[in-house]
């Protein structure tokens, strides 16, 4: 297998690499010391490293603390009942009663995926849970199981919606999931902002200056300086970019679909009401869900024989240059992930300071193997 | 009420202005004199000339000759049963026997409703079918019945997937529609290429450049020039436009999941095997839907009060400028639609021209009702 690595850690020295299972087991402890079932600990664990894993770091385990903040202020309810509030053969709404999102986006996936296998096609909306990390782990779920997974959620605001100024709609992802009968599968996971906020983190910490076009001051001019955007709360631009020139008001339309099917749907906030997850006020996140049993609706060998096809056909199109790739939707997290369970995901000193910080706070013995010393 | 008017004619003397039932009733006629039958006719004529009324002239009566001449040459079929050649209580997938694309689509999203009536949610996928026209159309048949609808097609290729050339993909657009208490009602309807080529059109009439940024030359150059696009047969960039910069892979990734869902999942046609109307080969155009049964997922009156709230808060934001308005995806074409029902369509003289003598050459008179000799 050749090695690839999507966000290549940079400078290497400035990171460890770690074994994956181990980081994992210990993210899993540190939730188990703050009151949170076996269970739900492993769940939220695994949606957490496997972010690092697939060179998503920005929901990665650099996030641990953004959780177990919420844990210890009690906007996370780590003792909630996740319940089913109304149900169908084919649908569900449910309440996540505040409980971790990673935990109530399982088991409404677990609950969509019964559905669909039984009935062709199911839909789950969920109101009051958390921000749930990232949105393919779940279009995963579905997809093991040989089906189609389409997995939205609301998410605190950082968008302006086209026309507007200041943070008012969230980051919105979308993600879908298509089995294929070799990997990787087809994963589209994409926030309906250009860049992630965590990309002009990452502008910030090396100092440089940001693409004109992604983010806009907090009184609407467009800035290249990632300050703007963190220290003054300026606002990230919606796919398409500014005004309509370029489509920004598609990717606006794309954020409020989102919003609308997992907040004004399910009866959770929406736009600037979605609290952050350190925010003492209960965040009540949105999600949604959508489940293709592709068996009932065409038939399954026809479909994984043709993604096939599908796929070589989109790998063999006419390059632009020799010097670049053409890729699936996934695929570059896809080898992230196969490669680093290989050779360990690289965690930043700084991160793995902070997390070994936190779990021996809670008298959580630092068990996470060191593979390399430099990334 | 203010009129309003999304595309004004311009200039206003080159354009006439026609009542559009009688516009309406003459496509109908123009389409039975080719032997499409009267239902069908009417479902046809229906969709083209809304999609004038809401000032999406490019997919509008100046299409007509393309669905006429496919007709013509026997590449659309008017005696093809629809057929359903696979059916649960929540599922369909359609073969459209190379009818036309909007009979064979307002017959699909008919039966996805009548399933999301009876189970809560269905999905139906097409094959053997041609360009459909605007996706919008279909949606907002669930719309009628209080219900979500998400409508997808795939199209013949004109976008180039990051990081190639050529035309390789459609420009696949995707449309959702919610209904709402009082009009409008919510419609997303978008290309996922940046801008259609319809747009380029207008700037090649116009003789003026394009923005850099939209289209590609044959060879993968960035190009202002709409000739290069039209004539040497470029081609567009996805949503999110160059590389991946500003997110162009979420552009192409979008128009990958529509080719998926409408082309592989139905045994429709994909990239750039799909054909145009007029090509002798079926064009084997592939559409997908889902429709979501409000009241069975959540509660119809409890989403109607939501939605009204949300439709305020977004046009409420604070606006950019004094000199913006803030849009609800759908609301332009709404109030075209209103206003060119009471003041008329405006339709090209070269266009009206061209229907004329098209009506002429089967022997149907022109009854269309001229209300304004300039727009």
């Amino acid at each position: 297998m050749k090695l690839y690595e999507k966000t290549p850690p940079t400078p290497p020295e400035e990171y460890v690499r770690v074994d994956w299972i181990s980081l994992r087991d210990y993210v899993s402890e540190v939730f188990r010391a703050l009151g949170v079932t076996r269970e739900h600990a492993e769940i939220t664990a695994d949606v957490l490293v496997t972010a690092d894993l697939m060179g998503i770091e920005s929901h990665g385990v650099q996030r641990l603390k953004r959780y177990t903040i919420g844990i210890k202020i009690g906007s996370v309810n780590t003792e909630a009942k996740i319940e089913v509030v109304k149900e169908t053969p084919t649908t569900a709404l449910i309440d996540g009663g505040g409980s971790l999102g990673q935990v109530v986006s399982y088991k409404a996936m677990k609950i969509a995926i019964e559905k669909a296998k039984a009935n062709g096609i199911s839909v789950v909306g969920v109101r009051n849970s958390h921000h749930f990390g990232i949105a393919g782990y779940y279009a995963l779920q579905a997809v093991k199981e040989n089906m189609i997974g389409i997995v939205m959620t609301n998410s605190e605001p950082l968008i302006s919606y086209t026309h507007t100024i200041g943070r008012n709609i969230g980051t919105n992802p979308i993600a879908v999931g298509f089995p294929t009968r070799t990997p990787p599968p087809i994963l589209f996971d994409a926030a309906t902002s250009i860049v992630p906020i965590g990309k002009i983190e990452v502008y910030a910490k090396q100092g440089k200056k940001m693409p004109l076009g992604w983010a806009l001051t907090p009184d609407g001019k467009l800035t290249d300086n990632p300050k703007e955007v963190l220290e003054k709360k300026g606002s990230l631009l919606p796919l398409g970019g500014f005004g309509e020139e370029f489509g920004g008001h598609k990717g606006s339309g794309l954020a409020l679909i989102v919003d609308v099917l997992c907040g004004v749907l399910t009866g959770a906030n929406y736009g600037k009401f979605v609290k952050h997850t350190t925010e003492k006020e209960p965040a009540n996140v949105g999600h949604f869900m959508i489940v293709i049993n592709i068996d009932k609706l065409s038939s399954l060998d026809y479909f994984l024989e043709r993604i096939e096809e599908y796929k070589r056909y989109i790998k063999n199109l006419n390059k632009i240059s020799p010097n670049v790739d053409v890729w699936l939707p996934g695929e570059k997290a896809w080898l992230t992930m196969e490669t680093r369970k290989k050779i360990g995901i690289p965690v930043h000193r700084n991160i793995l300071r902070e997390i070994k910080e936190e779990g021996e706070s809670l008298g959580v013995e630092f068990k996470v193997k060191i593979i390399k010393e430099t990334a």
